[in-house]
């Protein structure tokens, strides 16, 4: 694509994310972009995420993939409301295909929208969908030189979630190499490790959505 | 992206595409293009295979990467030559790159080409380089819910590799359900089963390599 080009479609996808983040501060939704390679586990990491908040948060779930409806399927199983959006070709999912799925979501009866973005790691960094903050998922199997091989997504993730970290006696992975790297990347980024399967590490993960939440819904207070 | 500006680019890529299968068929080069997601074990199943294949052939890689020059390191440790593309922001790589590449490789002393591809699923797919064939991989540790969700990458692969199988006894990972969906996509497609750490199913896989690279060399003995 031509410079000109690109720049175009991302200031007109910058303009609709600003309108979806204003309509999430108003209805007081705490928004996450989760971004990471395909099969790093964002989903089955939801899947988790959604059985321990059951009934005490509203959450709901939209996802993005080139094809098939089986990621929503998944999540629909663990008891989240999931909408899935089927981008046909496209790498990543843009600003306006989150607010054109926002109606098939529960919204706006939402507290907590996870955003599960195509499984890739080069596409999504640049489309701001309006959320309130990027998450970016490696796992312990992708082999630790991820965050420097792919930096636009790590510098930009407030959070990086190490994945499948069950599997870590049968790996040579070196945790303290994917810190020093997001460290360096990005200074402000907290670094989580995780098993969905163990349960492992879900309790720190879901005392951040907790308290980013409460966060926002106290700015969202003095604001009104 | 509209699509008339992504016609004109595929367009340009296919001519592209076009002048290096022709060059690579005078010179009886054999030429891969890998493609899988990041972390699947590219770079270190090419390392292993390099090793096996010391000597006996001349064999040589080209690397593609959004950032860092560690593969192409990587890879010219276990002995293979290897010459780095880093693409800046682009999720692939295209004809053009690789013919840019070629001088640096060790080309034209080169009988097996191998062309690491961007790490994604998605955007190498639509970008013939002038291979003899794409080889898809996926790791056991993704997931067997792949070939499906990327259909257009397991479609056009001639060889799809299922990596990491030593990992197969710590997962929840159904072999079978990969081979029935690259069997529908594309029922021509080899499924090989590999383990670079073990070395298993290294043997089926060179197998593959040196009958596709006699192969060729028989078609180029007739045509001159």
């Amino acid at each position: 694509m031509n410079e000109p080009v690109r720049k175009k479609i991302l200031a007109a996808n910058d303009e609709a994310a600003r309108a979806n983040r204003e309509q999430f501060s108003q209805n007081g939704t705490l928004v996450l972009n989760l971004i990471s390679s395909p099969g790093s586990g964002k989903t089955t990491l939801l899947a988790a995420t959604a059985e321990q908040l059951h009934r005490r948060i509203r959450a709901a779930a939209i996802v993005g993939d080139v094809a098939t409806e089986l990621d929503a399927e998944r999540l629909r199983e663990s008891g989240l409301r999931a909408h899935q959006i089927v981008t046909g070709g496209s790498c990543h999912l843009d600003a306006r295909m989150l607010a054109e799925a926002l109606p098939w979501s529960g919204w706006p009866a939402v507290d907590l929208m996870f955003v599960e973005n195509v499984g890739n790691l080069v596409c999504p960094s640049s489309y701001d969908l309006g959320e309130d903050f990027k998450v970016a998922l490696v796992s312990t199997t992708e082999g630790h030189d991820k965050p420097f091989k792919y930096p636009a997504v790590f510098s930009r993730a407030d959070v990086t979630l190490v994945t499948k970290i069950d599997l870590l006696p049968h790996l040579d992975f070196d945790l303290e190499a994917v810190r020093r790297q997001v460290a360096t990347l990005n200074p402000a980024a907290r670094v989580l490790e995780v098993s969905a399967r163990t349960g492992e590490g879900l309790e720190a993960w879901l005392g951040l959505l907790t308290a980013r939440l409460e966060a926002k819904r106290r700015v969202g207070a003095v604001a009104t």
